[in-house]
């Protein structure tokens, strides 16, 4: 549950008040609860998070450096691993990706991530862990690209940045905006995939 | 300055107690600076505008009925008039009106729009003042995207809707999450409209 990092038996421990994972998990949760009730990731006190997982501080302490690495881990909860694409088309890989883009498995997410979104120009600190949060999913994406232009299903003189931000962007703003509710995301995944492909001029 | 509302001297007024557009003026540069300090749209108070504004509660009443109002006005005198497009080709068009994706005169609007954004999804009343907002430029490119269909720039199967997001989604996530800062975004709307005309797929 708490991601990157581990309550390995390789870790230091302070003998005879053992690490509880049960404890990480409860301040990790009272991280995500407080954010998706509309607190500002600015805002939020160790004494509130403390509070609301039923610990001390001094158990946050122990096992977080501080504030901005508990968020780090606790935010990195919220998105599971890449999705893989399956590496027969560029097409149907796009696709498969942007049906991921904006999906999170933590209900939460819906209600955290538009702000964390709109505390990324405010914070270097915010961007980091956004941008922490997205590289691997753009890395993918980036891969799949790099890939049909050497297989010659996409055009060689493809601009591989301008592209990812292209085919993310639309799915972004369709759950950030909530635009176009009446389509199934998945389906205006593979629609957006097939504009984009095809373009807007008639061939 | 007062965006679609008049102090016009058709309107009644109290007597000996005239309407004064430099208290509206002053009342609605109160609520654009508290919006850029960070303060939430929802926590927002009639008292807290009145006092930055240097009046009485009662002169804000007297001109607009309640905090919705006031909030619709003021937001409404970020953005200008939307940009006309020149009619000569849908390419130049397009990229006049990506170029104004996210542009505003007022600075503050940089700090105000991304927190609008995230409140869109909680609150019905934010997502009616931004649709208000965004609906005249997104009507001015679906025409300019109507006309190239009928022209034959365009290809006659275009999905308009999904068009649109495809064009103002990657400006608007360039400008929310800071993507590509080293791109002029007058040379990045060129190269978004480019991109999408011509498909990724090698012709």
């Amino acid at each position: 549950m708490v991601g990157m990092t581990s309550t390995s038996a390789a870790a230091p421990r302070s003998p005879g008040r053992p690490r509880s994972s049960r404890a990480d998990e409860a301040i990790v949760e009272a991280v995500l609860d407080l954010l998706a009730e509309g607190g500002a990731v600015d805002s939020l006190s160790i004494e509130a998070i403390a509070a609301r997982a039923g610990v001390g501080k001094a158990t946050i302490y122990r096992r977080w450096a501080g504030k901005k690495e508990l968020l780090r881990d606790a935010l990195r909860t919220l998105k599971g691993a890449p999705p893989a694409p399956a590496g027969d088309s560029v097409r149907d890989d796009l696709v498969i990706l942007l049906r991921g883009v904006g999906r999170h498995y933590d209900p939460r997410a819906v209600k955290i991530m538009p702000c964390l979104v709109s505390e990324v120009n405010r914070s270097p600190e915010q961007r980091r862990i956004f941008e922490e949060m997205s590289e691997p999913r753009r890395r993918v994406m980036r891969e799949v690209l790099e890939r049909g232009i050497a297989t010659g299903e996409l055009r060689p003189d493809l601009d591989v940045e301008v592209t990812l931000l292209l085919l993310t962007g639309p799915m972004l703003m369709r759950q950030l905006l909530g635009r176009l509710p009446e389509r199934d995301p998945d389906e205006l995944a593979g629609q957006l995939v097939d504009a984009v492909l095809a373009g807007l001029r008639p061939r």
